[in-house]
C-alpha cells in the first residue's frame, strides 16, 4: 500500500522506544530491524530456549514476533498520545518454523482512526534461502490516553 | 463435548511427555495443571520477563499457552504414533493480560482423522478471582510417523 | 454468559426491525427465532437455489445466518441510537452443511462499548437430529448515528 | 506467487464446470471471469436482494464470492479426481460494501497435498473507482474420491 502519511513525525522513535518497553522482545531475543510507515520488521534468532517438542521454533514465538511487527506497523500511523492494542489475529502455519533465524514482516491494510487491519508474514531463513513459514491477518486499536 | 473416547489408553503419558519436550514451556515457565479426554489446562504465573510495553503480559505469550493447551487437548485423542500440530489459529483478546497467573484450557470441538477443531480461553486470576482474557478457535492437524 | 443487561428496554423490537431490512434474509428465506439479550437465534430451511456443487448449503450462505446471528446478539446490548457492523469474523466448518433446515445461535461473550466479541454456531437438523457444523469466533461494532 | 503448476492441465475447465454446478452462484448472480493457476476471479453485481439493513451488500454474500475465489484458487491446482472443500477462513471488513459491482479474487499462498492457504480481497467498483472492502485468509482441503 503506497500513500500512508504518519500524522506523527517522530513516529519511528515512537515505536522503537514502545518496543524497547517490551520485556518479552528482550526475552527471546528480538530486533526491531526496519520501521517505516505502515511497515514494521522484527527479527529473531533462532534459540533451543523457545522451541516446541520437535526442536523448531514454537508456534506461538512465531506469532509474537508477527504479531508485534503487525501492531507497531499500525502504530506508525496512530497519533502521538495513542498507545496501540491486538484486538484480534488469525495465523496460518505454512511450514514447520525451521531456520537460523526468522523475520517477521507487517504491514497496514486499512489504517483506521480506531481500528487498523494489517496483515503480516514470517520467512525462515536458512542458509541464507528464505521460506515463508507463516501469514497472519489482525486487527489492531489505537487507545488514547 | 462428551463421548469424546481416547484411542490411546496411554493418552495422558504421550500427551505430557511431548509438552515436557517443548523447552519453551520451560522458558516460560508453564506447566500442564489437567489432562483428560479432549481438554486440557496451562497455567502460567505471570513474570516480568514476559510483558509488553504496559506491563502485561504479552499478547504472544497468551497466545502460546492457550495454542498448547488446544493442540494437547486435540492430541489425547490422537492415535499412538502421532504427532499433533498447528494449522492455524484466530486468538480475541477481551482484556489487558493483567494478573498473578493465567489459566489457559483447550476443549476439542470436533476430533477428526486429520484435522481436529479445538477452542479454548484464557483466565487471568487476580486475588483468587478469574477474569476472561482471550479466546481462540484453532485447527490442529494429526501427523502419522 | 449471565447478566448482560440490555442499556435499551426496546431491544427486541430495534432487533428485528434492523433483521427484517436485511433483504438478503427474504431472499435466502431465513427467519429470526429467538432474541434474548446477547442471544439471538436464525432459522434457514434448505433450498436448492442456496447450494455448492455437492448439493449441500454453500459455506458463505452457512456463514450469513451466523453472522447475523452473531451481529444481532451484539445489537441486544447496544444503546438505542447505534447501528451494529461486523469488524471481522473466523468460521470453522466441521460437517457438510446438509439437512433440512438450519439454526445458527449466536453469543455475546464480552460486550463493549465499541467492539462486542460473540461466537456462534451452526445446526443442522435431519429428521430431529441435530448437528454441529459450524462455528464462528466474531467482533462486532457499535456505530452511533 | 510463481511457479504454480496445475498437475491436471484440464483444470481450467474442471473448476468451471464445478462452480457452474453452485447453484448459489446463478441465485446471487455471480460469475467466473478468471481462472489461472493459484487465482480465480468471481465478479458479482449490486443487487437489493442481497443487502444489508444498510442498503449495502450483506457481509455473507461478500463472503461467498471471496470464499469462491479462494476455494477454486485452491482448486485450479488439485488433482483431476478431487474435490475442494473450506476448512475454515477468517475475513475482515474493511468498508461498506457500497458499490455497482464487486469483484472477489482469489490467490493461493501455499499449496499442500491436503490442505492448500489461500488468501483473498474484495474489490467494490463505483463509477470505475475500485476500492478494497474486504480481506481473507482461508484454509482449502483436497478431498479424494
Amino acid at each position: 500500500m503506497t500513500n500512508l502519511k504518519p500524522p506523527d513525525e517522530e513516529f519511528e522513535n515512537r515505536v522503537r522506544s514502545s518496543f524497547d518497553r517490551q520485556q518479552v522482545m528482550k526475552t527471546i531475543g528480538a530486533e526491531m530491524t526496519h520501521v517505516s510507515p505502515g511497515e514494521v520488521h522484527i527479527d529473531l534468532p533462532y534459540s533451543e530456549a523457545l522451541t516446541q517438542q520437535h526442536g523448531y521454533l514454537h508456534a506461538g514465538i512465531v506469532t509474537i514476533i508477527v504479531d508485534s511487527a503487525c501492531g507497531y506497523a499500525a502504530y506508525t500511523l496512530m497519533p502521538v498520545f495513542s498507545e496501540v492494542l491486538t484486538v484480534e489475529f488469525k495465523v496460518n502455519f505454512l511450514a514447520p518454523a525451521r531456520g537460523e533465524r526468522f523475520i517477521a514482516i507487517g504491514n497496514v491494510i486499512k489504517p483506521g482512526r480506531t481500528l487498523t487491519v494489517c496483515c503480516g508474514k514470517v520467512l525462515a531463513v536458512s542458509n541464507g534461502e528464505e521460506k515463508l513459514i507463516a501469514t497472519i491477518q489482525a486487527t489492531m486499536m489505537a487507545v488514547t490516553n
